[in-house]
């Protein structure tokens, strides 16, 4: 044990919080008992501690290191057969661990799926908080207090993280965080372009600049299309290329029937895709909900704060102006809640077989909501209130119910005439600056620093009140004053970490992917959006490393080899960017007139310019996307070398090296005997052509046979060859001349 | 041999045509010697005869089917190692064509490896027409005449081609003619729908109808992805997926360097990608000179033919008006033949690895050449003739050139006024009839008739010239006079198969896929296009097969598990016949004005339908692509359980089909021994406890030893637990109250 004695985890591997429900003991007992036998059949040790009140710590650890390694040696033999790994794993299970270590997260992760994977598959079957196991209320590893340190003053003292970096916090968390920290590295260094381009455009261009909008839609298509090419990279550095390919069951999928498949008689569980198909159909109604809720509250504020901001003009305005703001933070949260709850159980009724195809709907469901909560606003000023705001303003004055009762005299609330109305040609931009710089820092905060806050204070909390608690007597003794004194660092360690939230690395990416829609859209809007991001996403990957290592649990190691639909979201913003920005070039690089309207819009010049754009964009990803699949790396290199060195492997190892060798010579070929060409033209000799023509006239019955013998060998076919041509007329060389 | 006698090739396997050089009767001698014994050593057998003044026959035949198994074998092998095939094929060689046998296009596709292939793989190393092989002329199976005749006699009776007659199609022809053949049945069979549709949208609904325009888009969608889903299942079908994957390397390939391969020491022929692509960005001004050259004669004759058809009124008008069509069918060819000249010099620049890479690189430029010598006229009536003929026309004049030594006087030449000049509204429906029907019969009698023609009058010819000679004497008697008696009728046959040209089954195929451009890009002029082209197609199949069986030599078979990129320029024609058709809908639905012209084109309404149209179309393709990839067929299954089977059989083999079991009971789990729950508890006695609690004191010596030694065994787990889970404060049970 390298780490100092207050840091040590005690060996234990795994984590499992078991809760005895409120109302029945001894179904809990009993519960406890299967838990127990089940863990200890799948070859696992368990030591069992008080956690809280009602509920126990199961510590589990690999019983012997034997059974373990069949365990790995099972699962690299089944990566194996999938195509995940190349090189068949060695067959003596004793050599499986000390031939290829395995890194923390992958023991973790065989050590979770032996937890966790059903008994069919060799697991103990247990599901956290699901069916019978509702009693288990957490499966996790300990975090590595020491490496957490490490990383903390490390990655705060550098700029980019190197390679090894990545490698490390990948074989300490999986892949999937891995491809998280690779994903937010490689954008953040690709930001320095559009933060050091974007900075000059601002200075020097000014907002919506043409220069300025083509840049940064080439910068999008090259930044998702290397990122692709790093993800398949990555997956080769890792070895989880077709990770993908194993689906691991849902198990909350329900069959329509069971069918026997013809071939392999196994009994299929199955579910008719048509079926399928027609429930997904319901995910428009759902599309149209979403639009329609959202846009309902989202629609209602923007017009509240235009007539309360530009048309108001009684007392308490500069306070009456936060309220639509107030509404939308209170409306939005709830009403996003209440539709991903729609699409949570929409996927499930859309009852796909596995999880990654669950996961996959759900995400794309979420990704709509976050496309209109988070870009609808934006869209609103740019594409309405600018351009359609002396039109729409008289309209404002039903929203005069909202400050009526502030409201001194009626004028206050009288809705100019269009021609007097004088549009805010600034709110885009600072509307824009508010996504950029504000959101970013109260997000930040909400996502960081609350957490921590609320941690410290609910624990300063208990302290106090289990303090009073005792200081007033009669209340039983906390549990934590009866753990032995050598284990009371560790116990209470423990506690502190059951009580923390999952880490959801899901939502990190959601905020990265909805910041590169913000660049991609709007940021022509106000260039300098790119430093502000790049500045951001330092922080960020740094908050992010402290909620992972300080405020979340440590997650259960996951393999993934693609950021999976968060790339097609990306693909698509960079795409919908083409259009935007186009239109925005188009309509506000004029500079506006003196009512704050953008100088003569053109709409057939609007549409040919946001056509156009789009087409070039498309056109351009096409090469880019082909220049790029090009160009060979060094981790493709390996891979091809690696898949054809087992190829030979495996060809020598069967003995048949020389089946991909040509065959010198054929068994008879009549060049084994003879050496020179003397030799071949004397091996015919009269003697042997007339017993060849004699066994002929005996043996042979067709017309092909005949044909066949004529010339009984090579050697034969090439004299009499050589005589035809001997004979031919050719007349390069005049010999007809001469006849 | 069950055919009859004057159709039996006399076991020919394969036909090799030497001829020697016209200048040097020795070196054709040795190179002969050369080819002879190349054969030889393969493992070929080999008869010789003469063909005509210069050249021989060498009929090649397996010497012996224990060699042919081993190549086989190898073949198989590598298909395996390349995942072509899941199953491993069985080790015994003299097994190989009896457990599994050739069907006959496999059989000479071994063959035409063994001939053709590199010596380093085993083959004998012949390039026919290229390097030190110049002299081989022509490598072909013989056509099967009996099967032949079938076919013809077959497919002219019936109306579909079953999915057997396509099976026979591959197993005689190969993969690469049993794809067009699929292809073209599906297409056939699509075509029923629009076909009715169209019939009955012309009838009802007339031209422009916006109806049929949706329907088509929507058709042309579901067709391409319904084709790329059945090219999978016939790869399935035919045992050829994946084969792309085994990539020819390409002889002519000139490597910019040799590298050593760091992992498996290959010795490997270089050439940077960087450079490649920078060569290839040689594309676009061979685009733009593509363009310039056929665009400047394509756009002259036809502001030619508008002038002689619409301004010209002098004599002679009804001839003169075929100049540009005599013009345009002279030019064209000429300058087409020039840019693919330079197309294939490029693409030989390009310097691509394998040969498929080259073909296909070869094929996207054949494509933008085929797409403007197909759809530029049509294009130029459309959206530059009818929508601004009347700003054009007064500019026509200085085509007056071309008519002028025709006119009476000048008023003949005179462009009339913008205001007095018609649009000849029939135009463009003239046109597009002329692409639906005309061209098609023009094409037909081209591609099958012609050559008919053009061989039998070659025949006749040279037989009379003969004849000629022969009366007059002197000259030598034909070779044909020295031919055995029993193999005369043979040896003609195969002389005049000798004397037919390559079967190309890409250009077959490009006919085919710019037919369905037209359907996609430009049927909404005259809905009826679909008709002809159903009709026009049952004929194609038939004379394809016509020519592919009388007109030309056996194709050497060739493997092949898509269409390739004419896939992809099926997918770019229905993406741009959603913008042309949306285009052309907007723009003529609406009738035509007094002058011809359409009404009132409002060019940001053009631009809007436009945008729509597109976007519609790409959201419903994307749909379809998803709801087609989810339909599970019987050949994906059966492909994924034969997997599953090898997986299974590969455990079993190993002796670890447990691998996939779970390990029922641990080796050390204490269940082994205990059956019972008072076994369990039993177990544990006080005194096994004690001395456990010796043991620790005397071995353990870290903390986590001491941890993970309080509870001994799963059992005492389950007691100490139990015993937690009893003192426990639940509030359920109200056990805080009774304290």
């Amino acid at each position: 044990m390298a780490h100092k004695v207050q840091e040590t985890n005690m060996d234990v591997d795994y984590v499992v919080v078991f809760r005895v429900p409120d109302d029945n003991k001894e179904a809990g007992a009993r519960q406890f008992q299967k838990l127990i036998r089940a863990l200890a059949e799948t070859g696992l040790a368990t030591e069992v501690r008080r956690n809280d009140e009602t509920s126990l710590f199961i510590f589990v650890k690999v019983a012997d290191e034997k059974t373990f390694a069949e365990v790995v040696y099972r699962s690299r033999i089944k990566d194996w057969l999938h195509g995940i790994r190349q090189i068949q794993p060695t067959q003596d299970t004793a050599q499986t661990l000390t031939s290829e270590p395995l890194s923390e997260a992958e023991r973790y992760r065989m050590i979770h799926h032996m937890i966790c994977c059903p008994r069919e598959e060799g697991g103990a079957g247990i599901t956290p908080k699901h069916g019978e196991w509702k009693g288990v209320e957490a499966v996790f590893p300990l975090h590595d207090h020491a490496k957490n340190k490490k990383w903390l003053t490390e990655f705060s003292q550098k700029t980019f993280l190197t390679p090894e970096d990545l490698d490390e916090v990948r074989n300490t968390m999986g892949e999937k965080v891995g491809y998280y920290y690779a994903f937010l590295q490689t954008y953040f260094t690709f930001l320095i372009f559009p933060a050091a381009f974007g900075l000059s455009a601002w200075l020097l261009l000014g907002n919506y600049s043409a220069i300025y909008a083509i840049v940064t839609g080439l910068w999008c298509v090259v930044f998702v299309e290397y990122w692709k090419r790093q993800e398949q990279e990555l997956a080769i550095r890792w070895g989880v290329k077709n990770v993908g390919k194993i689906e691991d069951k849902r198990r909350e999928f329900v069959p329509d029937k069971i069918i026997t498949d013809s071939i392999t008689g196994e009994q299929i569980p199955y579910f008719p895709s048509k079926k399928r198909l027609q429930r997904q159909l319901l995910q428009i109604p759902l599309a149209i909900l979403c639009i329609i809720a959202l846009g309902a509250v989202i629609c209602t504020c923007f017009a509240i704060e235009i007539f309360i901001s530009e048309v108001y003009d009684g007392p308490l305005k500069s306070v009456l102006v936060f309220l639509p703001t107030i509404i939308l933070t209170l409306a939005v949260p709830t009403i996003t809640n209440y539709l991903t709850q729609f699409a949570e159980r929409l996927t499930f009724f859309e009852n796909y077989e596995t999880q990654d195809a669950h996961d996959k709907a759900m995400v794309s469901k979420v990704f709509v909501i976050n496309f209109i909560t988070s870009y609808l606003g934006i869209i609103l000023t740019s594409f309405v209130y600018v351009p359609f705001a002396s039109l729409l303003v008289p309209y404002l004055d039903v929203f005069s119910l909202t400050v009526r009762p502030f409201a001194e005299h009626e004028k206050q609330l009288q809705t100019p005439s269009p021609a007097a109305f004088t549009i805010n040609p600034n709110r885009l931009k600072n509307q824009m600056i508010y996504f950029a710089v504000t959101a970013q820092l109260v997000n930040f905060a909400m996502e960081t620093i609350l957490p921590l806050v609320t941690q410290k204070g609910t624990k300063k909390y208990k302290e106090m009140q289990s303090a009073r608690a005792e200081k007033a007597g009669g209340a039983t003794p906390s549990i934590s004053a009866n753990d032995p004194p050598e284990e009371k660092e560790f116990l209470s360690r423990v506690r502190e970490e059951a009580a923390l939230p999952e880490y959801d690395v899901t939502s990190d990416l959601r905020e990265m992917v909805i910041q590169f829609g913000y660049l991609a859209l709007f940021s022509v809007i106000w260039p300098a959006t790119p430093v502000s991001y790049f500045i951001n996403n330092w922080i960020e990957l740094r908050g992010d490393t402290f909620k992972l290592t300080v405020e979340s649990r440590r997650p259960n190691p996951a393999r993934a080899d693609t950021l999976g639909p968060w790339l097609d979201s990306m693909e698509f913003l960079a795409w919908l960017g083409s259009i935007t920005t186009a239109a925005l070039v188009y309509m506000f690089s004029g500079g506006n007139g003196p009512d704050g309207k953008p100088h003569a819009i053109c709409l057939w010049a609007l549409l040919l310019s946001v056509f156009l754009s789009e087409h070039v964009f498309l056109v351009v990803r096409m090469a880019v996307r082909y220049a790029i699949s090009k160009f060979d790396s060094a981790a493709m290199r390996k891979e091809r070398s690696e898949r054809f060195m087992v190829r030979k492997k495996f060809l020598e190892e069967a003995g048949l090296a020389d089946a991909i060798k040509p065959v010198a010579s054929p068994p008879n070929s009549p060049l084994k005997t003879a050496s020179g060409e003397q030799a071949f033209t004397s091996m015919i000799s009269r003697a042997s052509l007339e017993e060849d023509a004699r066994a002929d006239s005996l043996t042979t019955s067709t017309p092909a046979d005949h044909f066949w013998h004529h010339q009984r060998s090579w050697a034969e076919s090439e004299r009499v060859g050589i005589g035809m041509i001997d004979l031919m007329d050719l007349k390069g060389r005049g010999e007809k001349k001469a006849q």
